[in-house]
């Protein structure tokens, strides 16, 4: 907990800075203390709402030298607990740092303040003919999806956060504001503080502002929905497709439970069978030429009956549909608790680690549909479950472990793009070795009070 | 200088572990202590040429211990004094490391140690249908590649090293070997030491091993050149291509004084005006469908007459052409020294940046061709010089000076490829600010002792 003397002298400074922006009332704490997930509640001591990098700044400075934790919070939909205040302190909340600061036609990229979130900005930006592509399926916050190095459907084709991000404006832990690059589009000036922010969780920096790339909108984009007689088959479309380097948008894989789910959330009819959403992005030939050369290779694989969406609202309600599977979910098993956990494989051993992860979840007898954007070999298992069973926690905690030890050992990593928040601590020395070590030293070094976002990712 | 009673004892310890794989012959540290550009000779007091990571891993061990400095050597190819020993110490040579140690056709990655040249890698997988594409016209090694955050021609398509490592083996300032992350294609899992060791020069740990990208041979390889009447237009058709999100693989701007000098050494009789070197990858349409919009950018703009280079031994005569860039020059101004500078300014900026750097040689009288990998907003000086003329060497650096500042005015950086070395730290304060004391906080930690490259990227 907070040292309660410091917390007080804190407020007091704060007050008269934030006003109404400073809250420390039972029910914006509680908001902001709780997850869509099975993490435990841990409230903040008190909220605020910045309006400013400057502000931001002038907050980080008190709670350094008061020693209070700072935690950035955006949409609050991220599933590792990755923004729970498990020390108390302060929630930074963006949401009223919402402004797109600049955009950039002749340059396709845009500077947005942290609390923009991307569907707000593809709305703002939809008469330029250009778009924003990194979609991890909830509305998160530019702000938050830098922070944890999202990524979602897209990336397949457009890279995640990683490969987007041109810089950041970030606060550091003493307050400083920094600019982390130029603009330019590469650069051999030092050291990349860009990419060690983002993914970074807020613990070594506050991100308060995001540079963006910005594509063109593609010629022609269609999207289809391919079932398959075996879940086997699907993968190995998407492996094959991925080695034959043809540059689909989207590829996404739902076993046959999730499917069932969705069609009774959204009213679809697809077959119960395990299958792919598709999309395909670019001139009207190359469009056309993708998703022959990918209809070929599912037809192999015992893929069938090709479902097509061209226009623009069938697309939409596609893509809805794959969204919502986490809502389809909620409502499939109302009043129960979801763990949500994803890893992500190099892609020659995506099929063996789905099918040996399957093997697990039949063996224990257990609901865990598998979506996935497959083609990074990334994906994720959606587990219905009572918090207050200790046996439903103890079996889905070891389901969780055998497939991330199952996932390091094929070469791969404990978290494609959920982060590690508080969930995966307990994975990091496995997947990295000594390299932790240097990530605490860094930590350390750049947080030597450790006030910025303590105990994600590692305790020290 | 290293302090001499710690550097025998550093060197009678290391000689029973590495014979004569330990060097302290004049003209081996020689060779080792100076480069192509207008840098003074630095000499290494040693020259190792380990052949494991664990050889490595001792070695630094040991001056650690004798807190000797210790330098990675790659090719020899860096043009900003990178390698070069300036308080002397321990240079490791990777040559001896220039095995592929795992090639995975099916992940297209491979890894390799340090020493393997990216000629060799391309060579050695050339049955495949896989190729590794980074070029930056030296034949570097990949380590010294990834230490510098090399890019070159065909970076506009497929990046740079920042997005094709996947990652590093390295050796830390206290020995330890790390690997920076696994081989999946993306992670959430904590820190990005991959890319943050990418580009630093050696000054953060030693890359000893490196897993990279590798991508599919297109079904269609095109190149073509074009000259245009004015400069202006040819740097207009390179940002209306990227702008029309073009997937144009190469787009090389050379300017009229240096086609002459390609010319005389090479034996081409390209037209004396500003020339477009362009390649074009993707299936037969694809390729087609590009080309025939560039050229159709490129005729709005003042080009005439593309010639076309579609057999692989005329595309390859072409791209020797301009990477004999640089021999060129030195042919063709015998006895002289050289000083090579780069900048990389956003894409809505280049056509005015080049315009007054132009202004800028002209009013200097000075013989300074501009090449550039201009599809990135990066492009080159080589400016022939005598390094004992006091005058030559102000009027270079203070146009060298006010490129950078121009550039950096601009949103743009002081290198886009060939990184700080010596040369450019003097602007890293005005390029990166604040962010600057976090770049040193982060060597200070990784390197208390600061042994690792010592005063390259800046100065403690």
């Amino acid at each position: 907990m907070t040292e309660s003397a410091n917390l007080e002298l804190l407020l007091n400074k704060l007050s008269p800075l934030l006003g109404d922006r400073l809250s420390r009332a039972e029910a914006v704490r509680q908001h902001h203390g709780e997850d869509l997930t099975h993490f435990d509640i841990c409230l903040p001591d008190a909220v605020a709402y910045p309006h400013s990098t400057e502000e931001v700044s002038a907050i980080v400075k008190l709670c350094h030298m008061y020693e209070t934790p700072v935690i950035p919070y955006g949409a609050g939909t991220a599933l590792e607990g990755n923004f729970l205040a498990i020390s108390g302190g302060l929630t930074l909340n963006f949401s009223q740092m919402d402004k797109i600061i600049a955009l950039r036609h002749d340059d396709m990229d845009c500077t947005v303040e942290a609390g923009v979130t991307r569907e707000q900005l593809n709305h703002e930006i939809r008469d330029t003919g250009l778009f924003f592509p990194i979609d991890p399926g909830a509305n998160a916050t530019l702000g938050g999806m830098a922070a944890t190095r999202a990524s979602g459907t897209n990336a397949v084709r457009y890279g995640t956060m990683r490969e987007n991000v041109i810089r950041l404006k970030a606060v550091m832990a003493d307050g400083t504001i920094i600019t982390t690059s130029s603009r330019a589009r590469k650069s051999a000036a030092g050291y990349d503080l860009t990419r060690l922010l983002v993914g970074s969780e807020g613990t070594l920096g506050i991100i308060t502002e995001i540079t963006v790339r910005l594509y063109g909108l593609p010629e022609a984009m269609s999207a289809a929905v391919c079932p398959f007689s075996s879940l086997e088959g699907a993968v190995n479309t998407v492996v094959e497709t991925i080695q034959m380097g043809i540059p689909i948008a989207r590829i996404e894989l739902i076993d046959d439970m999730l499917i069932d789910v969705i069609n009774r959330f959204s009213g679809f009819d697809y077959p119960l069978e395990p299958t792919l959403f598709m999309e395909f992005h670019g001139s009207n030939n190359a469009v056309k030429e993708q998703a022959e050369m990918v209809e070929e290779i599912a037809k192999s694989h015992g893929g069938h009956g090709f479902q097509w969406a061209s226009r623009p609202e069938e697309r939409n309600k596609l893509w809805q549909a794959r969204h919502d599977g986490f809502l389809s979910m909620r409502s499939a098993y109302p009043g129960k608790n979801f763990w949500v956990t994803d890893v992500c494989v190099p892609i020659s051993r995506l099929a063996e680690c789905i099918r040996d992860t399957r093997k697990d979840i039949a063996k224990a007898n257990m609901v865990a549909p598998l979506v996935g954007h497959v083609g990074d070999g990334n994906f994720h298992l959606t587990i219905p479950y009572d918090k207050n069973n200790p046996e439903d926690v103890a079996a889905i905690e070891q389901l969780n472990q055998r497939l991330i030890e199952r996932a390091i050992a094929m070469d791969g990593t404990s978290t494609g793009e959920h982060g590690i928040g508080l969930g995966k601590k307990k994975y990091m020395a496995l997947e990295h070795g000594p390299a932790l070590d240097f990530m605490k030293i860094i930590k350390k070094s750049l947080d030597p009070k450790n006030i910025l976002n303590p105990h994600k990712i590692f305790d020290l």
